[in-house]
């Protein structure tokens, strides 16, 4: 697509993911609401849970892209290191920030506030807070890299908090149109429609499965009226092949 | 983990990734499958459908890790580019293969085996095939590369076929325990712990909704009878510390 958007990297820190036992969910979240935001995910990475790993990934997508942001890794366990990687990355200190002890003082009450949770108050000098109104502990804002916590639904409440901090670009609007049509048999005169289209982003996704067989069409782009189009002339040109709108 | 682990980077290539569309479902079969054959999935990366982005990443990858497996883009229409990318990163030319010509041509018929299906035939002068039993288009392997489908049963199949090529490290086991306790309470005991054994990796996942609370320890490593041991030592910790082994 050559629209104006703003281009933006994930990271997702924690070997849980590599090792196939948790399954990512905020990558797909992520990718549905930047692209409402005209920020487009150029780039995602799964990192360990090793700072030097972090440490190169970061500063690699920190000048490539107009937003990097990472989830997972700044828990209150030996192996959230995501906070301390940053701050190498940017070649700052750690510091314990005053209004984070305040608000896990707050959440967790000055009993069971112990060392280890006091960790989750240790940000890079110079990060801006990101609330966290679920479990306190807050994610933090250096420059253009936002640090997100790994659980879902603390994630998500955390970037619809950062929203604002964002620059938007024109949001991407997507259509799909599914077919039985095999995508052998489409290819030639879709990759003709993606050439008259170019601002689009036409993919082809085939899928088969459960009694089910066919592709689905994704349209991605930022005019409305050029999607709707392209639309209809994507379903002229399956009719003429004699496939049907819809899979089987 | 120190042991002696060969490494893998995996490329996962498909907008309708990065979109949000399509939620990946290679990674996680690949982690498990991987770690039973002693290989360490290092670090993964999603890309876009872009040529340019996918030279450089496997240029970068296949030098850094044992083993590079990129999942998609190897289908019949326009943003299908992953051959043509490892062409290029590999500086060499896309050559139609005799052996995928004839492959594609008996499961399609003559009739049916239209110019964009030969494209799957196409691979880097020098690539040894990887069999497709579910719907003949090959994958490839170029030196520590592999290159499979995107669509889950065929990337499935395709991967157990190339499992013989592949040189093994020691298989890399893991132990759950799940307990009531906060991350927070925990923590400093576990990081303890975490010294006591740094041949085993230990991740601390916390989770929370549909009304249980709780952690998954999990310990990552290749010995049985040290994460026997390690395992027992964790369970005691947590009573000692007056949580339940297993959720709420």
């Amino acid at each position: 697509m050559s629209a104006p958007h703003r281009r933006a990297c994930v990271l997702i820190i924690g070997n849980e993911i590599l090792s196939g036992r948790t399954r990512d969910a905020n990558l797909p979240y992520l990718g549905r609401r930047l692209a409402e935001l005209g920020i487009l995910i150029a780039e995602a990475r799964v990192l360990q849970d090793e700072v030097r790993a972090i440490v190169e990934a970061l500063n690699d997508c920190r000048r490539r892209h107009d937003y990097v942001f990472t989830t997972g890794g700044i828990g209150p366990t030996h192996d959230d290191i995501t906070s301390a990687a940053v701050a190498r990355a940017f070649n700052v200190d750690l510091m314990r920030d005053a209004e984070a002890v305040r608000r896990l003082s707050e959440y967790y009450g000055d009993e069971e506030l112990n060392a280890a949770r006091l960790k989750m108050a240790d940000v890079p000098r110079g990060a801006a807070l990101i609330d966290n109104p679920i479990s306190a502990a807050p994610g933090f804002q250096m420059e253009n890299v936002f640090v997100l916590a790994g659980i879902p639904a603390v994630m998500q409440i955390m970037f619809e908090s950062i929203v604002p901090r964002l620059v938007r670009g024109t949001p991407i609007i997507s259509r799909t149109v599914t077919t039985d049509l095999r995508e052998g048999r489409i290819a030639e005169r879709l990759k003709a429609l993606q050439e008259r289209y170019p601002e689009v982003s036409i993919g082809s996704y085939p899928f088969f499965g459960g009694g089910r067989r066919g592709v689905n069409l994704v349209m991605r782009g930022t005019d409305q009226e050029t999607l709707s189009r392209l639309t209809d002339e994507l379903e002229s040109l399956i009719r003429d092949l004699g496939g049907k709108i819809g899979a089987d």
